[in-house]
């Protein structure tokens, strides 16, 4: 089942390699962070990027406009009788890039070091979406046409929540009717190893704020009468996990599946090590959920973090301030079966029974996601597994994904169609974080990857002319 | 034994209201935030207006420059033989002034509304110290002596903890010998109820910067196996109190002294009204440690307060980042006989005894102050009784003051002499918030007071020519 990568596509990709370099920098030099008012402009600009890319590429493509980010379209419809349909979805949204100062090179300057393209969106996801682009154009440069007929989404608004894509699926689902969704947006379990993922958490984000006095107070004058809110938000929100770092928001684990033993098994096996994992991150030591293992806390257990806190005064030296209010970003990472909504119910009566008086609290469901769970068995599976080897030289290990691609549930729910997840990304890459980066070589042959893949989608899942 | 405010003294006062305003509000404007290296050169500046407003009261003035913010030294030594002298000691730094879109005028541009005078300063210090310049020059001015000698010493550094001002005492102890300290940097108990001060907390301020991984990682990639330095330090901070609100770091309460019951049925009988209370600092209800009034909350009882937290995302919407670090200001204010250095002790073990695997904790401890308790009784009490009669129409209340002058102890210490605490600042005034103001009426009755004060302890402490 070893296939290689045919000697066109092949020597296409070899020899139109800098250029097409140079295209991806160019992709990644726009800062188009969505969850931002000033760079709407920006993140318009990246889908026109995307919008031309598809038309050099040879695909017919048009804009549609949103309440937010705008969704690029692209297609191409004349594979030929019996030909299957995929639909190739990625995003062109990146995240915010603060802390600047702790970036070793500006994020939207696109700069490598030791094989790693650096930027914001490097892998998360414009240098994914980009490879997918670039397979396409190889295929219709070298022989005119391809083995599928594609239909290709990207959209400006997964980094805030993808808030207009459910909808826009919903409208044009007889347009988007598909065999497949493929998308790339995700890592691989190691450098050489390529994935193919069975499982993605999903999530519940909140922004608690807690208020007590009208403006702050002297600490002096007013502390140990006035329920200082800071000091509320800590107690709170150390209500959240107990002892064993185990969730502790009333029925929050009420719908989570357990994990088979062969699943698990099958996690022992793969090639980690805590140790490892542990100095990659510069953590201290690490930690989490009793009685799992690090794998299956990050793949297979549900989550609550802080993400970000914000109270009084947090400037150089000291002012004895009693503060007015006090916030925290709050989010839940998710798995099969929790739902958002429900979650974003339990936290609100949680924090509401823990709120101490003295203050008021409001809790602001800001986003979420549904978990995902694959079937990791038939043709497309295949050909997928086939197009790994092919590019990679080895067979894929299947994994789990922590991180959230909420419209994975959303387009199985509403095209009926079966996701494909296969991403390029590598442990490390800080897709939220400072000194993001894609590795070169997988981008490389993660366009390989990608042409491959259609040949063997086109053979397996055809019907025949 | 009600004085009336001498004529003369009264009329240069008032023939001379709009100068000594607008030589208030030139004062204020100056923006001394000793905290801010960015206003060092204003700093300066306010140090030098105090300098040249002394000198034109009449008395001999210098700067001495220290490792931080200058202090300004002013004497008046021609009282005449067997007349006693004073200390009168105030600050001409401020408090930073954010969040700024809280003011409702700018900081320091002094606005009069209502009868109050606005601006960062106002009260906390610099409009009370001003007012001991002009009650030197009254008398100064229209009888050409003062009933007693005076030194008259401002400092620039008491918002950042007066690092260098028990140095200068002890190495100035001989020029600065005196039979009292007088200092005006407190409040009044009430609007038209003078106060003198029995009591002041102390404090020990800390900063708690906790750090796991050495970047912000993604919260779905890491989260769940990777230590939340914002959760770690959230649930730090629940542990500094317990479910009564008391301070829970073990021997914190060893050297508190509890007040007896003369002190308490004292307290009990100033008119005083929680709800009054509650309502001004705009909480939903008040709080604090079980089994004690608000007043002994913030006059008797040591606390533990949050000043700021800070930790990754705190912008618009969303980001679902897993923070490197956490950062909170956490101070306690002290009573008698709690020592800051041993707090500070019992902070650093209580802390690293709950700090969980996974992150690494540093203490910093910015500044501290010891608390301080004044015997109600004596000559000085008297002349100040009698002063705040004369220039209010009734005998002042004896009250505690929740906040800190740490100076106070070291004049005692350090010079052996008894020190006043008689303040013209109202609740609610704003010290260290936005909307810092003095009351216009205060203002104007404490000049008279002062000058008063003088004739006073001229009479009451003098040993007769």
């Amino acid at each position: 089942m070893t296939a290689s990568v045919p000697a066109d596509l092949d020597a296409y990709l070899t020899e139109n390699n800098d250029r097409i370099h140079d295209e991806l920098y160019e992709f990644l030099r726009i800062p188009s962070v969505s969850a931002r008012s000033e760079h709407k402009v920006d993140t318009a600009r990246a889908a026109e990027w995307v919008l031309q890319s598809l038309r050099k590429a040879g695909l017919t493509a048009e804009t549609h406009a949103t309440s937010g980010h705008p969704i690029v379209l692209g297609e191409w419809r004349t594979a030929g009788k019996g030909a299957p349909t995929v639909l190739i979805y990625g995003h062109y949204d990146v995240q915010p890039v603060e802390p600047l100062e702790l970036w070793s090179s500006p994020p939207f300057e696109p700069t490598v070091r030791g094989g790693k393209i650096y930027a914001r969106g490097a892998v998360d996801d414009k240098g994914q979406l980009f490879l997918h682009i670039k397979a396409l154009e190889a295929h219709i440069a070298t022989r005119g046409n391809l083995p599928v007929n594609i239909i290709f989404l990207a959209e400006g608004e997964e980094e805030v929540g993808s808030d207009n894509l459910a909808g826009f699926i919903e409208k044009h689902a007889k347009e988007l009717r598909t065999d497949a969704v493929v998308i790339s947006d995700s890592s691989m379990f190691a450098p050489g190893l390529p994935s193919l993922l069975f499982s993605l958490r999903g999530l519940a984000y909140f922004q608690v704020d807690v208020e007590g006095p009208k403006s702050d107070l002297h600490s002096g004058s007013y502390g140990g009468a006035v329920v200082n809110p800071a000091m509320a938000l800590a107690r709170m929100l150390a209500t959240l996990h107990d002892a064993d770092a185990r969730v502790a928001i009333p029925r929050f684990y009420d719908k989570v599946r357990e994990w088979g033993d062969v699943v698990r098994t099958q996690i022992r096996e793969l090639p980690f090590s805590d140790s490892e994992f542990r100095e990659e991150t510069g953590s201290p030591a690490l930690g989490g959920e009793k009685g799992y293992s690090t794998l299956e806390r990050i793949w297979t257990r549900p989550t609550c973090e802080v993400n970000g806190l914000l109270s009084g005064y947090t400037g150089e030296g000291a002012k004895t301030v009693l503060p007015a209010k006090a916030m925290a970003k709050v989010s839940c990472r998710l798995v099969p079966d929790q739902d958002p909504e429900e979650i974003g119910r339990l936290m609100q009566a949680h924090l509401d029974s823990v709120a101490p008086k003295g203050v008021t609290v409001k809790v602001m469901h800001l986003h979420g996601g549904r978990p995902w769970k694959a079937e990791p068995a038939g043709p497309l599976f295949d050909a997928a597994r086939a197009a790994l080897s092919a590019a990679f030289g080895r067979e894929p290990v299947l994994a789990g994904e922590g991180g959230s691609i909420p419209v994975v549930g959303d387009f199985e729910r509403i095209l009926g169609a079966p996701v494909l997840l296969m991403g390029f990304g590598l442990p490390g890459e800080n897709a939220h974080a400072p000194d993001e980066w894609l590795s070169d070589e997988n981008f490389v042959k993660g366009m390989r990857a990608i042409a491959v893949l259609w040949e063997e989608i086109g053979t397996r899942l055809g019907t025949g002319s």
